[in-house]
């Protein structure tokens, strides 16, 4: 039989995370009129985007604490889509408020570890080998059907909830615990019973995995969802005692905002975030 | 007999600390009607939020060193709350001499090893069985009885006490010692022992927990107050020779400060710490 | 017989990559005359560079992300040619306009382990010991002979490949598995494992390998060429698994970007992405 | 017989390292009669702490390399002392070309690892038991004696030799050797071995140990003064294989500077550095 | 037999490396009369050092990439002449357009394994027992006799090759592989094997070792000259694979630059590097 070592993935929307500091002090020195129309220009563009279908919208949250005040989320169908949602964004008038601190550059991820060994199952039973051209095209095939069957996933609208939790995460390779040289039946297990947690929480948290190996520095970005942050610290506190977690996961650092609409964008920038939010 | 693996835990108020470095130089160089005017703004802000009632609460301390001149502890209902109060400081005139340099973002948070294993044989006790919908009930209407019991430490006062320390921890996760892989009752003994010096310290130093595992970068948050910094420095050196802390223990950042009272905070501007913190 | 440690290198290109972030506020603030002659002088010596021969040219990429927005790849003959390109780029009239970021220094490197293990045979036959100048004479030729016959790889042409990543690595070197201390056969045997996934991409992904010890942070420069970002995260991810790499690697910061030539660098300057890469 | 596991401690000074950047580029814009009442001022305040008694003074030195060019240190009486110490450097008007670098926030310590062994004794063969009253109380008396009788170490003098080494450092809390995980005994006898050393050097290095524990991002700051650096180097270098340093010590950032007494002050200001220090 | 554990070392003289950047925007927008006699300044002063004699010269290097644009690397009697340096430089009219970006201090080190073990067997056999004034009185006289030998190694000039690597190392203390902790004897053999390569690439790369143990944040400095880069990488390759580097060494930032004489600075500062260097 043969045994698969590298889970299939599937890969859908493109993902750009951007983080800014509003330089505040020089937008306050603004007059009021030039304010209002900065707003509106922004505000314009931001619905469109918000309106664009799954896979290809921007949606902008208000974030707690130094990290950044602003953070823009954008889907869109390839990287060439998130160079221009980058210049779009950089040629609004209220990017010269704008101070960009960080990003993260990632793309939908579906990662197939159940599927990769039924997959390879059924292959083994029409008596394919592995390593020859008819194996491989077969696998693309099943790849294909999945991406069909899942595009919903795959190219995902925004969720509407008004919190949003974002963190980079690796799979640790310690000197004696190293995800990439454990059994792929041992990680699949494990990853099994991670999702059982995630699960449960599936009514209060959304969760959008963007895998990001070869293209920014963690491997995996997280983006949860919810009506109140306290389920970000519940479900993840639950998750690090689970293997996968506890022994595995490396977090990077954690950003946690609120969801502002459009329509709110220019009470957020007058500093009515209750307005803004609601 | 049912064994817990995660611990209970309630959550209280939402909060926010953040660090600001004051821009002494253009301060100075305002006219004294300004700056007077300024600080009377500030003032009365600040007066309104400490007469706040638990939980909703915020605090000024001078701090010591580089790492900023002025820390605010912000205790609110929600992290909507906390949005609100980030950015009613913004707007606050003295934020033009304000420079953001760090923050932090959490909940106040009990963590209840002791009760969870007493829940769980309660439970057990009743014939209930651990992942059933009657269990989970059951584990609820218990967390929401200790909630109410135990609001006074939820929604907490800031103590008015001289002398602040705060900063971040984690449990220690690596490839050997990992707090997310010791069996409940060892995590639990450990616990124990770490509240009993704690407590011995009862008198003479106040702490509050905070978690903030999917909030912040750190797993927790811990606010100590007193009247000598001595103090801190006796309690956790004492803790660190402990078990939870000397093997599972990793610390971030240290901030020390003053208490700087609303009526204070003219004299801190002014540069008169002694009439500002007495 | 004799046995290699140190596996024998070729050096060709000397290799910089200059990460930018573009000014962008004041250079909209410029008028458009200046913004036009600004360009025109920049493009002139792109265009120049792309065509030169291999081993010579320089390369402009869009980044995306926070991490940069232009990124400069220069390939000369030595580190002089280098400090020429450097010092040019300064000179330019929209390097005003540039903040550099970061760089990373490095030269073309074939690393030869399988040919090594065979020299050292066929010296070991021809009768000549290891530590003598007969042998040392022997191997400057064969290695003499190679860079003759690999002169195109360790001089190449840019690839003009839609899409880039760059980042660089080193080999682990931690208490128990260290690379350096790993027997010669058996990282010939890893290293040629590897090469064989990179080989299985190579129709889709072109790859260019750059030594940097002693010349910057890192010990290599990877440089990866292809036409859609997720083949990087394909071939990367599916190298974690392979033992050199799951055991051994260690990487830096992740840069992608999408080539500009030079023909099309006016429109990236005018915030046109798309005319600026196709 | 009771065994200690935490070594009694005694507190002195508070003590805030600060250093900082002179904005050399401004201060030789100003014209030389300002340049000589900002020096004229920030002399006399220096003067005047200088000549403070035992655990209350201030010195300045000139720091080597890009850490910082100015670096005060400052012993008071609390930490009020040092907020006003600090506010009152701030209020100087030579501030406006000091850019704070960094700093670090502590107490002056005396480790008693020797006296909590005899302590400990005595009090046994008085028949106290450890974790009573009594026995609390007790402690408590010889702490109170031992403070007296070490006055003048606890609330020392800054020595005025030419040359001082500023660095923080911590035990190593690793996950197989952890200083803090080690019986007492074996602790003791090494910082009786550590101690030895440090008194070979008696006559050539002074050396001041400050906690803080609980105070700043370190457990301890250790200053040595010295005629000459190469005595740094000799002590450190000797006490490195030393098992507690060898095993144990982890070290911060290194700061190396002369002393600047208040007389050469404005030779410093004005680059005449042999003047300022001799 | 009496063991050494420290190598006895021999110090020379004082080094100061300054990396800096240079405001090439604000330089450029001078008058050219100005550049001029700024250059004409800076050019005076560095030939002067250059032709100081050895242990007290300076050298110009112009950086590769983005950790600097120039390194002067300053050789001198001691400390203090190290801070008239800083300041001499810091009062050239050419500091306005320089800044700061790091520097490194250290020592010129000869470090004596082999001696060490001699010394130890000459004082062994007259008798002398150490820990004894006779034995140490000894062994100042032999340290006495050999700084006088090796003058010239101690008060080195600064080799007027064309490349310079520079970067600085620890010795590994990690909680199995160990340096502090290896019997001198072990030590001794393997850095007598390290100095066996250092010696084969004799001819073509000169070194400087430079200790810092106690005076910055690593242990030693070390510079390396020659004709061509790839010598660099060539030597620190081959070493890396030794013991002591494979297993004990630990690298800092690498810094690589081309020697600017005085005679070439003006055409540095004018962007035409190849007449600058040749």
């Amino acid at each position: 039989m043969s045994n698969p070592i590298v889970p299939l993935t599937l890969e859908g929307a493109s993902v750009l995370h951007q983080m800014f500091h509003v330089r505040w002090d020089e937008w306050r020195a603004l007059d009021s009129h030039s304010r209002h129309a900065i707003v509106q220009e922004a505000q314009n563009w931001l619905e469109t985007k918000e309106g664009a279908e799954g896979g290809e919208q921007t949606a902008a949250f208000a974030l707690l604490g130094h990290k950044g005040d602003v953070m823009l989320l954008h889907y869109r169908r390839d990287f060439l889509g998130l160079l221009e949602a980058q210049q779009q964004v950089e040629q609004l008038r209220i990017s010269e408020f704008l101070e960009s601190t960080t990003s993260y550059l990632s793309v939908v991820e579906l990662g197939l570890y159940e599927s990769t060994r039924k997959i390879f199952d059924e292959l083994d039973a029409r008596g394919l080998q592995q390593g020859t051209d008819e194996w491989d095209k077969a696998v693309a095939e099943q790849l294909e059907r999945q991406k069909k069957a899942m595009a919903v996933r795959l190219w995902p609208e925004i969720p509407e909830s008004r919190y949003i939790c974002f963190y980079p995460m690796d799979r640790r390779r310690g000197e004696d615990k190293n995800w990439y040289q454990v059994p792929f039946a041992e990680r699949q297990r494990m990853m099994h019973e991670h999702g059982l947690i995630g699960r449960r929480y599936g009514g209060v948290v959304r969760q959008v995995i963007s895998g990001s190996i070869g293209l920014d520095d963690w491997e995996w970005g997280v983006d949860l969802f919810a009506e109140a942050p306290e389920s970000f610290k519940q479900l993840i506190y639950e998750m690090r005692f689970d293997e996968v977690s506890a022994v595995y996961a490396q977090f990077g650092t954690f950003y946690v905002g609120l969801r502002v609409p459009s329509e709110g964008f220019g009470h957020f920038m007058r500093g009515e975030p209750r307005s803004a939010v609601e």
